[in-house]
């Protein structure tokens, strides 16, 4: 059996390039891993997720507790064979959702108990309870169960959020149960304190993880908090541990958490907003909807080797998207969970050749000309 | 340049086995065309369709005439390249959505005026200018523009409509563009009525077309008045020219209609069928959104060799139906599309080795045999 691990690889000022070992294969570093809220990364077949470099998905434990649930899942053989995804996944705690989708929420010392947003039935997450249920769904990667502190947040009531989290942590990490090949990843909170940043780290460094993620960032705080954020609390984690950005982000936040010594990311924006026809490109955000496309032959990208990109015109994918056509989400999602597979692996080239100030430059650069001019 | 052409290579009773050449490929017959209402098969790339073993698809007029326009899909190259389907088409007259789709329908000896239900502008349609837009979208195969008529309709009535679409089949005609492996179908209708449908195929054999479709049916007429009038109508038509039966059917109805001698089939039952969950099999039609499938870890099809079939449970497909992910419109279509094309395969296969009578009797068990039972 693999044993769960870390390499750095390589490093180019803070950021750093590695390798996740897993039971269910490996992960390099940077890496971005598509949502797969329900057990699906949505309008994409797993063959297609694989296709566009993606190692590792996000699977949700408030959706899938919910429906089908996760003792089904686990009578099923797992979320990696219920839907057909052999490789590592990592399940969120439920926490985050709990709070941002559930009705009539009740937080207390034990736990947050909640009414499901599918049909109003009372459920009750705790950390014990979502670890359990994180196991059933045989996640490779199991994260500890949080409060995701609201921002803004006084510092008073930051700390009192990130202490409970902190005593959340623990309970999580002794109701895991270890396995080889599996990990679990604390989650540090502290909203935009430094010193809460330094007590959350250390307390969660005393339990001691196979990783820690950095929660309670990209809700609002904007770019420049955010980054400030990272730029103190990263180097409070250990440098032989993977670090996770959760929730992040746009191109722009991934090469900025990148320079800052984030290895690990997820976000629902390439697949949400490719539902919705905004496509992530070298040349920036592009919106497909807009009638200046209706005519136009080109490609969304000539240099990308996406489907959407090397087969159809933006004249076709902008007919698609009016048409409120299932194909617009397919295609569209596709082409940007491939240009963030191509960012990410830009970045870790950029990191082993350690060349990444130029490549974010260049990335900048790029971003800021724009998309080619109409026809 | 290839000549658009017909052979018949076998025969079986009525059946027939054969081939179609075109400009842009082979279809080998009988053959069931995917329908590509909008310029896509809702919920599948091009390739998937391929992979189901389509060789020819259907576009509709009406449809890509209001959006994205004729004249647009033309200045991108046609309808093969704005799709990315390079293999032939089919594209239906328009006729028809015109009487199901479009509001403050007036019909006279010139066409038919209209009003879009996209946006309500008012179009009109005529034999002239439906052939031009079909000529516009680069259809492989050009429908002659024809009134489809009601059932049930008193004969006096059915006359009067078919002899209407007989003049617009002569102007259609008139309005062609003969190419190299293009051609062009003629529709014969009279409803139910033997003398009408007498009539009507030698009025349209009197013209010449490529090929001629059978209209008019599986309006609402039950299949035994389907088949009857398959009985009388098939032998009115050239054996040396392809039969397609319009818009049909569901798998039984196919199988009936080729024992009569139809070559060539359309219709949305696969893909708007598999958008809702039901699924057609070899053991009849399976609708996975039922609860008795919530646990089922058996594949639907444990024969069957669609992604669907092969990588999933019917736990699992009736979760993304539940959950309403788009995962499930695309794997219920595929599933759908490659048992359709399964079908016909086995019916060219039966009608070369002479042996249709004893497959279509091992279709009508397996399918009133039913489901398997429940675990």
């Amino acid at each position: 059996m693999t044993a769960f691990g870390f390499q750095v690889e390589a490093t180019s000022g803070a950021a750093r390039a590695g390798r996740v070992s897993t039971a269910h294969g490996e992960i390099e570093t940077p890496v971005f891993m598509p949502v797969g809220t329900a057990g699906t990364v949505k309008a994409m077949l797993p063959g297609s997720v694989k296709a566009t470099g993606a190692s590792i998905i996000l699977g949700n434990t408030y959706h899938l507790m919910l429906r089908p649930g996760a003792e089904r899942v686990a009578s099923l053989g797992g979320l990696h064979r219920f839907m057909n995804w052999p490789g590592p996944i990592l399940t969120d705690s439920g926490g985050f959702q709990v709070m941002s989708l559930a009705g009539l929420r009740r937080l207390d010392e034990d736990g947050v108990t909640f009414a499901s947003h599918i049909d109003g039935q009372k459920v009750k997450l705790t950390p014990e309870s979502s670890t359990e249920i994180q196991d059933l769904l045989d996640a490779t990667i199991t994260m500890a169960f949080d409060e995701c502190t609201e921002y803004p947040a006084p510092h008073q009531k930051a700390a009192e959020s990130m202490r409970l989290s902190m005593r959340w942590a623990e309970r999580s990490r002794n109701a895991f149960r270890a396995r080889a090949g599996y990990g679990q990843f604390g989650i540090v909170q502290g909203s935009t304190f430094e010193d809460l940043r330094q007590e959350s780290a250390e307390a969660l460094t005393g339990i001691g993880f196979e990783g820690y993620a950095i929660g309670g960032l990209a809700v609002g705080e904007g770019q420049d908090e955010m980054f400030q954020a990272l730029d103190f609390t990263t180097p409070m984690l250990p440098a032989d541990r993977p670090r996770y950005l959760m929730g992040v982000g746009k191109p722009g936040d991934l090469v900025g958490a990148v320079m800052r010594g984030v290895d690990m990311f997820d976000c629902v924006a390439p697949t949400r907003s490719g539902r919705n026809g905004q496509c992530f490109t070298r040349r920036g955000t592009v919106n497909l909807r807009n009638a200046r496309h209706r005519d136009d032959p080109r490609p969304l990208d000539d240099e990308c080797a996406c489907p959407a990109c090397t087969d159809y015109s933006r004249a076709y994918l902008h007919h698609l998207i009016k048409a409120k056509e299932i194909l617009a989400a397919m295609l569209m999602s596709w082409h940007n969970l491939h240009y963030y597979q191509q960012l990410m692996r830009g970045m870790r080239a950029a990191i082993l050749g350690d060349t990444l100030p130029d490549f974010a430059e260049s990335f900048a650069s790029a971003q800021r000309a724009g998309d080619i001019p109409p026809l």
